[in-house]
């Protein structure tokens, strides 16, 4: 290994002193850091590289961490599919509303899309008025601008833009008189019966590299003149000078800025250069490869990268109506679902995971793996007919059995059978409140007390317990007190608990056939915040 | 002149069909413009470029255009006032709210601060919860993120933030992590009893400037490292990457991002050269002759760029209470804002010009000039101690003699006098409606209606008029009949329409001595939208 760089490497201190816990904020500044910091002695132990600095302090580094990829933040070409009309023959990406708001999947899928192609469409939106703003909340924060919080796409009397007539539209970005320009852009149709107005995309980063490749002094013009771009109305006077492409310090394009309505007056050297440059660019916008042309019909909403996509319209008749209604939001609120989303996907693997590894462990002797009990339970409340966040805690009910509330392998359950109470209803809750909430993770916490609730308030059931469940009933305290009872009762959970304790008990039979843990996978998802 | 370059040229042809007159819009594509465009002839006629096209279109430039400076979008260091903290010892850029809210001037005077200096603070801003929304709303929208509207900056028992504790705080901007970023923060004092708890600004582009002054390659490797900022808690995960310092093409500071709590692991070459650069830059940042600290106290807002200063805040005991509201926004609202208010500010040098100028001129056989009996009228409103609007409305009902609709010169008054009705209070009032609302320019309109309508109500008023107004009455089309008279007096215009007629008849005095027009300024900025 090379020698990591000292300040470098201690930035990235993990440890409590060096960073909040909760969030991963740094609790120092740069400045902090003593001068002629050095590794004043460093070892690789267990996995970890071990570092005893200069100032005393020391820092444990994992080998893995120390060469890991760099994430970035999706917002460069660098991992995007920069594409041409053809791409996509065999369809658009695109799902359906209803299912986008009930699988977390198919939300990310879509979300996914935009930041991968700068678009997807939602069909099924119910094409009702401010409708498009609940699909921007979706995801992210509506940017109220001038235009208000939505504007509406028709043929306006007195337009105050080239938008609110019927007239083409050539390929553009919209805003560039912004900055900060309205990174994503929402057109919700609500109407389209008129002959024409269909919707075009350019992939503007595709045309952008496309000038890279055939004219690179072109491309480093447009990148280097920052443009004025400007707005007047009554209200309103927005300026903003910024470049037709931007790329970040390492050269990759980042921005494209193309309008050449609010295209102000260029001053300055240069401008024969500059508009040669430009006009290649705009040619290549045009090229009819580069062109996906579609038709929103109502109910359809397009979601789109405004700092990537240029967008388009054809003019129409007026022989039928033509209603959209839009929005902007922003890009790093879009990021952020996303990867909240692939958070959730990560949740699902590690509790797969569970069931598969420490899962397939004794059940404090019964005849069933611990895997297979929380299983059956589950099998049980499906075939009850219960709700989907029931079946959830009744396949989960015993997961604090199998890791803490921290995802470490938990204290073994035989502690339990030794006579050692290892609060498994709470810790297995306390780790699920991090996916899941408390619909779920009450019946969990509960389902101990339960067990001792009905051995006191249901004559005949402690004998129905099994061997095991008998024994560790005094461990757990017993059956509750009359008052106790009165008290557990009174709880919001409390008969969600006891249902998941019934299918609890039910759920101990050898070799049972029932459905493993990735049948359950889309219901957890859908119950994941 | 050297020879301009072609396609910029056309590009900039004012005509109307190549520009929307309502908007500036340009109604071609850059690409519409045929190859080979040339200047077939070209030639200076009375002040303008006329030009022909190879194409066979016209266009006609003035030639002072041509030469104009180029305004910019005040966001780079050009034209702002990079400050150290002793360049405020007289006092820091502040305003009373109501202030603020009654007089334009104030408004325009607060937001240029914040554009040149970075901030400004606003006193006695009502300590209630929410108003900081309000103070935003005042020029501008509230950008909403993931910490909602606004956020309470105050001990929390579980803070996911840093600010939500009473720890120093050191110099920085806020969400670095987000893309774009919040480019203006408000912080609203509602209470700050606690010992500490200052709040500190450094000019964070000051800063940039001093580093490039002495390092210039340290200045040059921030420009261009993407840094990579991160912010996770359970339900977010943010992330940016973008240079601690950004240039604009020309090589300007645009903007700042400093902030290592949410500086993520930095991957790739050069992390050592990075590093160096970076703790040069945080010393600098921490000089004690750039941190300018004072205290916010209750009713206190402060409005800074987020993209150039940074803040601080000091330690607090927790002796006493310390509760701030924030929220964020955008400097482009901001910035139409603020050229809005100046449009108006031009509105009233306009209007003062025409006082001095056209306004000298014989009103109507009378034996004042047109200011002179508009002065008199608005000095008559003023002792009858009448609404701001109805004293504007005086002061301004004759303006159609002086301009028509579009701000010309307007058809002599002399007209009316030969027996031609000027319709003079048509377009004064569709003049001034570029800037009043109807409470001023209904009476406007009405007033010689007003004059037709008193003549048939009231008994005896016909007489008092004066022989030119006399004279005039049978050109505007005589007394009203009894119908038109009922008619008139339902319109909602038409008591402030009366008054202002009466204090019309009033203004006719020679020598009278009555304040000039600049005593009407703030009445009128007041009423401007």
């Amino acid at each position: 290994m090379t020698e990591p760089s000292p300040y470098w490497l201690r930035d990235n201190c993990p440890c409590g002193e060096c960073r909040d816990p909760r969030n991963g904020q740094k609790l120092f500044q740069i400045a902090d850091l003593p001068d002629d910091l050095t590794l004043a002695a460093q070892c690789e132990l267990d996995g970890n590289l071990e570092v005893l600095w200069s100032d005393g302090h020391r820092s444990r580094y994992p080998l893995a961490w120390l060469h890991e990829e760099p994430e970035g933040d999706g917002r460069t070409e660098e991992g995007k599919r920069l594409w041409a009309a053809a791409d996509f023959a065999r369809g658009l990406p695109e799902a359906d509303w209803a299912a986008y708001l009930a699988d977390p999947a198919e939300r990310a899928a879509v979300l996914a899309a935009v930041r991968r192609s700068g678009f997807a469409v939602l069909r099924g939106v119910p094409a009702v008025e401010r409708q498009v703003l609940a699909v921007a909340e979706s995801f992210g924060y509506v940017r109220v601008t001038n235009y208000g919080e939505l504007f509406d796409v028709r043929v306006e009397p007195d337009p105050n833009n080239l938008a609110f007539t019927s007239a083409a539209i050539a390929p553009h970005t919209d805003n560039p008189y912004r900055d900060p320009v309205p990174t994503l852009q929402l057109l919700h149709c609500l109407e389209n019966s008129a002959t024409g107005g269909d919707s075009g995309l350019v992939d503007g980063f595709r045309a952008a590299a496309i000038l890279r490749e055939e004219a690179p002094e072109a491309f480093a013009l447009l990148t280097r003149t920052p443009v004025p771009f400007v707005f007047r109305d009554r209200r309103t006077e927005l300026r903003a000078e910024r470049p037709l492409i931007d790329v970040d310090g390492l050269g990759r394009i980042r921005e494209v800025r193309f309008n050449n309505r609010s295209f102000g007056t260029l001053r300055g050297e240069g401008r024969d250069a500059f508009y040669a440059a430009y006009r290649r660019f705009a040619a290549i916008t045009l090229r009819p490869e580069l062109q996906l042309t579609f038709r929103l019909d109502p109910g359809d909403c397009l979601v789109f990268d405004n700092t990537r996509l240029l967008h388009a319209r054809t003019a129409f008749e007026q022989d039928g109506r033509r209603h959209l209604q839009g929005c902007y939001a922003d890009l790093d609120a879009l990021g952020s679902t996303l990867a909240v989303l692939h958070r959730g996907t990560a949740a699902l693997d590690e509790l797969a995971e569970l069931f598969a590894g420490e899962g397939a462990g004794e059940y404090l002797g019964e005849e069933v793996t611990m895997a297979e009990h929380m299983l059956q339970a589950a099998a049980a409340a499906e075939r009850a007919g219960a709700a989907p966040h029931l079946v959830a805690a009744a396949l989960l009910h015993d997961l604090g059995h199998l890791v803490d509330e921290h995802g470490r392998e938990a204290v073994s359950g035989r502690d339990l059978m030794r006579g050692q109470d290892n609060r498994h209803s709470d810790t297995g809750a306390a780790r699920l409140a991090q996916w899941f909430g408390p619909e779920v993770t009450e019946p969990v916490r509960l389902h101990v007390a339960a067990k001792r609730y009905l051995c006191a308030v249901e004559p005949g059931y402690r004998e129905k317990l099994s061997e095991a469940s008998e024994y560790t009933l005094t461990v757990q305290g017993g059956p509750m007190s009359e008052r106790q009872a009165a008290e557990f009762a009174e709880l919001p959970g409390a008969a969600d608990a006891v249902a998941v304790r019934r299918w609890d008990e039910q759920a101990k039979t050898a070799g049972a056939e029932v459905p493993g843990f990735e049948h359950y996978r889309p219901l957890l998802a859908a119950l994941m915040r």
